[in-house]
């Protein structure tokens, strides 16, 4: 009856080269917050985490940021001081916005995965580097080995994710994963048109498969 | 001066439907058994991993099996009782070899991870499904955010992790993962006329790069 729809995000702590992975994020934030599913994500406010989690709160929605005690102490994922890139308005205004995240404080990085998981009914995954494609990974064994059953959606953005696609196919073909096995992750491809993935409404069809 | 030699590998449970995935397996288990060096593996008889195994035990080198208390209950990693396709003394031969493995019984698949990255200099990665490929991953961001230095290997038998170097490659080009990533894993590809994969010697290769 009380079951969570909270959506656990991945993605990079960068905002990427691609204004189509920066546009899908935003999508994504507003379409959980319109459809009042909570963002669980892993805390940070710079990048591709920054702007799903920027537009999840812009709209109204709650946000939880899963974060290590010593992550915390540095300033977040991916964050770093730098003394001469600041501007100061910005970063207020972000802030004052990241005050409406509901903290939850972990001891370890594996903690952080088991409490994003348990925490959701799902997860999607964005563009980002060797963590996000982890953490993906990670909860596809959860599912595969029982832990869990629930959905692995990624945001195929530019066809981003392609060759892990064809990884799990390397897999299957080479008698590693079972042919049901492909269906562990659900890929949402977007139009074929590439130049539509800037405008494309990927917060509905992401949610749609969660 | 007593830093451990010892070599973790990730691989498959099941065989595998190429005869090269078997023999880099055998390869790289004469070989680490030749240059004295430990195997630290996640204990199963079967498949690639009980090939690997077996070949270091069958050369008189030493293994050290890394398994959670749920999984040593039923019988290891992807085994599971079947009635009626057992031989008993293949059985035998193989529990006898097995006798000599150094167990390490652990309370969770995550302290399996960690206690195998703890035993080991290094890692290598042989064909495997899901859990190969997380495994992989995240020793890698292991070494990435700083909590190890250890190189991470991959045994690209016949082009198998092809679609790996490809994602990463796509991290580096959407401005995920810095440009230097793509050195965090190395990719050992063999001949490029693929018929020779079935008889390189990839534990020769594989080593030189741990
Ligand atoms: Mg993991």
């Amino acid at each position: 009856m009380t079951a969570t729809t909270a959506v656990a995000v991945y993605c990079g702590s960068s905002p990427g080269k691609q204004r189509a992975y920066q546009h899908a994020a935003d999508s994504l934030g507003k379409a959980l917050a319109a459809a009042k599913r909570q963002l669980v994500y892993g805390g940070g406010s710079k990048g591709i985490m920054g702007i799903v989690s920027g537009a999840v709160l812009d709209a109204g929605g709650d946000v939880i940021g899963v974060i290590p005690h010593a992550m915390l102490a540095v300033g977040g994922e991916g964050e770093r001081v730098s003394g001469d890139d600041s501007t100061p308005v910005l970063v207020k205004s972000k802030e004052e916005r990241m005050e409406r995240v509901e903290w939850v404080i972990v001891n370890s990085m594996h903690e952080r995965k088991v409490e994003m998981a348990r925490r959701s009914s799902g997860f999607i995954g964005l563009p980002g580097g060797f963590g996000t494609f982890e953490e993906v990974l990670e909860v596809t064994t959860w599912t595969q080995i029982g832990i869990h059953s629930k959905p692995v959606v990624l945001a195929n953005v530019l066809g981003f994710f392609d060759p892990l696609r064809a990884l799990i196919q390397n897999g299957i073909e080479g008698g590693f994963i079972r042919p049901a096995g492909i269906n562990l992750i659900k890929f949402v491809d977007g139009p074929s048109d590439h130049a539509l993935h800037e405008s494309f409404d990927w917060g509905k069809v992401l949610l749609e498969e969660i």
